[in-house]
């Protein structure tokens, strides 16, 4: 975290995808791109804006290919799109995202149920969406989340030295960044440090972003372990909204808004306005009429001390 | 944290006094009583069972004593009561808990509107407090949470060197144990660690407990930092009950069942039952019908493969 550097920590924006694609209505092709546009006038550079997954498994994901092209259009805002397998990262490449990201499950169950291949057969797609990515001209990356790397709600416990030889062999196939996800809210602190220094230590600088889901209500605290052990970039959603099918009632990603001010507040610069990303809360609801959506920020209001963690870097400066 | 000892954490529960009391309606006795046993049965040996504050103040409170009397048949047990001010102290006394807890605010403004005396004023309140505890039989403790320590939701900033210099004069006035208070969930990680930190290296063994509000929802990631400095007891509210009046419609407390999944899973014994800690919930809504609750986990469940950190440890040893 450099002092000339604009931002110590991303914060990726999932709402678009990891939330939409788990609430069964479709949001109006029309407010999802009014909402991408108000997420990076709040100040958000890094946004998942869709899946390309088959359209008969998730209507509410058809337009992925609409969506990218409006989102490209945006200044300053790199735009990633999920793929679970081959044919959609051709789709993705295809709309001109500027990064695919491809779910690789290091539980074996999850696998199966998810993209209904083993972890290995995902990693030699893995593999051939990077020939074929290198094989055309524009400037693409190709991220990886490891999902179920800290359990699974379906066999349990997953072996912490499995998720490492795919993380190794995940870099080998040409992934740019491997991060890990807790898919079903199982992390807790101590193996979120432990877990992420290893892939440090097994990747260097491919090791990528924390997906947490905030299904038990650890989200954020895994989020100040791993920023101990120098994780910069984090995924959330907008609202909390998406939610683990397997934990009905439960709220879903960590939440935007409560993320930034956490990071802002401990004096990690986000580029975020806290303010513009509140308001941009109201499209979710005007999208997705009587949608429940999250977070403590928006409700409690700002500290009548707060301060940006950049305003108060330069006051300590001058 | 040896390995002798049987607990790692102590999980100190205020529900039945910070909780109640910002609750308008009164939990009838019997009830109140009934869920401080589930409490006790589930494992927590410290529970502040209500206020002696004027019962025209806060009439929820006003059965305080009989409350203690019956909280103090309870094995194992340790029974701590508010007390605003001396008149308060020489109550519970009376009822025989074995802990007053007094709140001296940091904040000169907080500290009018709550106790109507400047923060001075009040440790000279607690230090008569602690000749009047000295001049009787029983062995009597004597606590402070520096309220507002982290901010205030009146006067905005509160001086850390404040914080630091009021926690030494508590100590040189006899308190026993002196915590950090966050009453209007402005605390972040960064300040958590740095002033629990200063507090130890102030008052020594003297430093106390963790008091966060869940308000911003930044609770449990306020939970991990101070476990980072060595901070061992922290006090939480089954079922986030209470609440900031500064905050409408935020949660108050962390989550007595968030906290205590969050330490087991991450290897430190509580020595509490998860499952027989979210049945105490329902007595809440018993004695307080169609009262909101919170928590992650009792909506959630225990992952499939959570395990207590005691049977870890012992399947480590074995």
């Amino acid at each position: 975290m450099s002092e000339s550097s604009e931002v110590d920590v991303i914060v990726s924006e999932v709402g678009p995808r990891d939330g939409l694609q788990s609430i069964h209505r479709a949001m109006p092709t029309a407010v999802k791109i009014k909402w991408i546009e108000s997420l990076a006038a709040a100040g958000l550079v890094e946004i998942e804006v869709g899946s390309f997954v088959h359209p008969k498994l998730l209507p509410q994901m058809a337009d992925a290919d609409e969506v990218v092209r409006a989102a490209r259009k945006l200044d300053g805002v790199k735009v990633l799109a999920l793929a679970p397998n081959f044919k959609g990262a051709e789709r993705a490449l295809g709309a001109g995202v500027n990064v695919i990201t491809m779910p690789v499950s290091a539980s074996r169950a999850h696998s199966q149920s998810n993209v209904r291949m083993t972890p290995e057969e995902a990693v030699e797609d893995v593999r051939r969406v990077r020939q074929m990515i290198d094989a055309q001209d524009q400037p693409v990356g190709l991220e990886v989340g490891i999902s179920t790397a800290f359990g699974c709600s379906i066999q349990g416990d997953v072996p912490e030295e499995y998720v490492m030889q795919l993380a190794v062999a995940l870099a080998e196939a040409g992934v740019d960044s491997i991060g890990l996800s807790d898919s079903v809210g199982y992390a807790n602190p101590t193996q979120v440090k432990r877990m992420f220094k290893q892939l440090r230590e097994e990747i260097g600088v491919k090791a990528g972003a924390a997906h947490f889901h905030n299904t038990r209500g650890q989200g954020l605290a895994n989020v100040v372990a791993a920023l101990d052990v120098g994780v910069t970039t984090f995924d959330a959603s907008q609202g909390g909204i998406g939610g683990c099918p397997y934990a009905p009632g439960a709220t879903g990603n960590i939440v935007t808004e409560d993320l930034v001010f956490l990071l802002e507040a401990m004096g990690l610069r986000t580029g975020i306005n806290l303010e513009k990303l509140i308001i941009a809360r109201a499209i979710i609801s005007e999208g997705l009429p009587g949608q429940e959506i999250y977070g403590h920020v928006p409700e409690a209001g700002l500290p009548k001390n707060f301060a940006y963690a950049g305003a108060r870097k330069l006051a300590e400066v001058v």
